[in-house]
């Protein structure tokens, strides 16, 4: 055994938001995830804990590498079918509101589910998304959940956590129009988004907070044809994004 | 405590499709789910294990109901937070593939993660498709995670397990027209969906498998703006149908 019982329960109290937000740490694992990591994200790693089968360079000095075995791997690691590799990566703010570079933002309002979060980033950045702000009380993106659905997509997107009603004056001084998802809204095949549009997804069980739906320029729906109460979080922003980009963007011809 | 030790380990055995077969067994579980369960469906109950807070009628005599402690509740759940309730619901087959009332049928070829195929049976649901059909190897139905993420959707679904190139010859016998999610398809935004469509969804991992790739009368793609590999596949699902029920779908003029 390489690693001391105490670094074991060390790795493992990332897991929990506090333990993070004290070592400023988080955690990425899979050998997808971390490779993708090293060549094309800014996220500095601070240990790549991997087995034999992962295989690093020892030349490579910009982190420290531990070798471990695959009884290890299976106790630091969260997932049910550990693959090769577990990285503690430092936590940095990288978060800049560029309004000039962008048409259209995401505003998470009290997104609650991790996974959900992670589905959510994966699609908007898969639509060139670049800004992300959620309220406070989203859940935490550096959460290995959101990081694992994330599927990298979260080494591209500035992701920040805002008061949401100032951010929200601030985008409508820069004339954004708010659009959200509501029950009660209109018709989205029905609506013309405006260029500049700010899109607000409310919480998986009490959608859009009142504060902030009394902000919106307009509510949108989804309209439904069977019986089911709601759609998925994740399902209804990629629904709405797949809608903005089919009215304002120009893919190729293919 | 109410339940034997046995008593327990039967309940949770149905977490494994080995044993959902051999006892003919599923789990629905949440006062919500459990309720929509009794209201709306069809499926017949076996047991309700309940806890005081959850107050069965005691002259429901259509199942058995068995009062248990909250710890006895943690044990036998499958939630983090567990809900009040735990339902053993008997498997029934009830599929019955119409063609002449089904306009849009979905196909799932291998998807393998059970919470993105409850969360597909629940978009689909949203959409009004009536059939649901998956290759054998996709996830089981019956999983605990598939059923808590359709959100009692698939309460209103025709879900079946199929050999889908058989299904596929009858599909175009009946002039339906099958298009399939594939990164070297046409782009979706510029494509008019036939009103008789098949649509056909792949695996996390592979994609619709080769075999029925050949059968795809077209291949379909939602075009990317940024750099991830792919969309998990309930959010593509969601965006496919949300652009055949665009096209298609005379909806109210709210």
């Amino acid at each position: 055994m390489t690693l001391t019982k105490n670094e074991i329960k060390f790795i493992k109290s990332l897991r929990i938001k506090k333990y993070r937000d004290n070592h400023q740490l988080f955690i990425v694992e899979g050998e997808k995830l971390v490779n993708e990591l090293m060549s094309q994200s800014t996220y500095k790693i601070d240990t790549v804990f991997h087995t034999q089968e992962y295989g690093i360079p020892e030349t490579d000095l910009r982190f420290n590498s531990i070798l471990i075995s695959d009884k290890e791997l299976a106790q630091i690691s969260t997932l049910k079918s550990p693959n090769k590799v577990v990285a503690t990566v430092k936590i940095t703010a990288k978060f800049e509101l560029n309004l000039q570079e962008s048409d259209l933002v995401l505003l998470l309002d009290n997104v609650k589910d991790p996974g959900n979060l992670g589905t959510i980033i994966r699609t908007a950045e898969w639509y060139g998304i670049k800004n992300i702000i959620a309220s406070e009380q989203t859940v935490d993106v550096f959460n290995s959940k959101t990081i694992q659905a994330s599927m990298g997509a979260f080494y591209h997107v500035n992701f920040s956590y805002c008061h949401l009603e100032s951010i929200i004056t601030e985008l409508k001084e820069n004339d954004f129009v708010l659009s959200g998802a509501s029950l009660s809204g209109v018709n989205v095949y029905k609506t013309e988004f405006e260029t500049k549009t700010a899109l607000v997804m409310g919480s998986e069980s009490h959608g859009i907070s009142p504060s902030i739906m009394k902000l919106l320029d307009r509510e949108l729906l989804i309209p439904k044809v069977g019986v089911s109460e709601s759609l998925n979080v994740g399902i209804a922003t990629g629904i709405f994004l797949s809608e903005y980009y089919r009215q304002h963007m120009q893919f190729s011809k293919k």
